[in-house]
């Protein structure tokens, strides 16, 4: 009998699910469309269907020991979920406890960038570092902090949040109030905007990079502007923090060529010497399912 | 026979020791003017002479058990200070390697805002907490960060470096090499300059202080420009690191009725609402002693 945690990953495109083993092994999987209408109910009993495709059944020969999700919204102790931007019906659920009511084990929450810094830590970019960061540069900017190889969560458990973080004081209004967040100069949404900015007809972050990768001067630019942000907010992270090691994760860290170096070239007239020598800037390993690892770590029995 | 440490201040204008007990006591003092042209042997032989004044000669019924110096520079694990910028002919010095040299006994160095961080944690203001922020409103800004009761200092020591996060781009040059690091908006030397960018005739950033006082519009405008800065600086670190207290020290936080409003409207505008409703902002409650007791704190053996 092998003992698994399934692992979920709520995005706002896919939800996806995982049986993972205690070594990090991914022996199943299954995906579906994410339902911007999905109500409590809808998410539960599709939830128990792709439990299922992974083979997850009673009488089969894995055991379920544990249930990890990886939510792109805020939560509070008891799990009950707060702003989930993308899923508006779930706001307000209590996943925890209905997971837990489905499935018969114990659940935790993880916030999504959350998961993904642990997961880089335990199998990925940062497993032979004990203080990293991570910015998850996707639709928006997550990210997550880890010192002595722990997950730095803070008082309220919302520490981390470094895709918040002021890089432009009267900057673009940013969608959780504040204005000039490195999220609107770094996500792949920043990178689409800037590039219509300039007038060039795009539809997504790849199509910028693909614009840059043949010199499209434009294109280019929008990658500097975003790095030079990226290297100024992080510039700050590494005088604060002295962090061996920031992850990039992320769609947009996909085409990290573009911008690391005007990235590490800000960061180093930003930042001190010894922790800006220091810091190594690298794209994560772990891709899609560094989350996935992340929330399964999370979610077994210690 | 009473254990004492000696904890010393080493400021760019004071050199300050004090005899402190485990307790936290502090049982005698000494103080001499910095002078700007101290040597290794300068100095040193300085220390001697306070720490006479300080009654911890042999004979005498204080057992000296440690010592402890807060330093307005980086140093190396070995304890050789760099960039001592208002003591320049220190640089280089091996403080830690002389000192023990010359009193016989285990010697720890500490950056100056760490020091104070630790006193306010150990004694004062935020002795209650277990994660908090310090800032120190000075001649510059310096800063040090305590999770779990602990200074995190990081892999080089050189966490905590919180005066010099960039909150404005293309901001004014800082002595760090940064543009627009948060010491260029919120220390004292940066009242007394922007109130003199708007012609006020001020010697200090007390002047300035009190000519808000009496309603002065351009003091006022400085300060709401400074509260302003802060509390950008401030949001973005509610937001990565969920502290439950922040506690600003130095000078300019004597003063702090005069720009604490600004600082924590602009704070709670720019940082999410769970921390930024969880942070207490507060004024040291150990005034010049934070260092001192700071150090001390670092130097009684375990």
């Amino acid at each position: 009998m092998d003992d698994v945690v399934l692992a979920v990953d709520l995005g706002g495109t896919n939800l996806r699910m995982a049986a993972v083993t205690r070594d990090g092994q991914i022996i199943a999987h299954a995906r579906t469309p994410s339902q911007k209408d999905w109500t409590a109910a809808g998410l539960i009993a599709t939830l128990g269907r792709l439990a299922d495709e992974c083979g997850c059944v009673s009488g089969s020969d894995r055991r379920v020991v544990g249930f990890g999700v990886g939510v792109p919204a805020n939560f509070n102790a008891e799990g009950v979920l707060t702003h989930v931007t993308n899923l508006p019906n779930l706001t307000g659920m209590n996943l925890k406890a209905e997971v837990s009511a489905k499935f018969g084990v114990p659940v935790v929450l993880e916030n999504d960038a959350t998961a993904a810094t642990i997961g880089e830590n335990w199998l990925g970019a940062s497993r032979d570092v004990r203080d990293s960061l991570m910015l998850t540069l996707g639709t928006g900017v997550g990210g997550g902090i880890i010192i002595d190889n722990e997950p730095f969560r803070g008082i309220d458990g919302t520490a981390g949040r470094l895709g918040h973080i002021c890089v432009e004081p009267d900057g673009y209004p940013c969608g959780c109030g504040n204005r000039g967040c490195i999220e609107q100069y770094a996500s792949a949404t920043a990178i689409v905007r800037m590039a219509r900015e300039k007038d060039l007809e795009v539809q997504n972050s790849l199509d910028v990079y693909n614009l840059a990768k043949i010199g499209d001067e434009r294109a280019l630019d929008v990658f500097k502007t975003m790095g030079r942000y990226l290297g100024i907010t992080l510039g700050g992270l590494v005088n604060a923090l002295n962090p061996e090691m920031i992850v990039l994760g992320g769609g947009v860290a996909t085409g990290m060529d573009a911008f690391s170096g005007h990235l590490r070239a800000e960061l180093n007239k930003r930042a001190f010497h010894e922790p800006a020598d220091r810091v190594q800037i690298v794209k994560g390993e772990l891709k899609d399912n560094a989350g996935i690892l992340g929330v399964a770590h999370s979610a077994f029995p210690a």
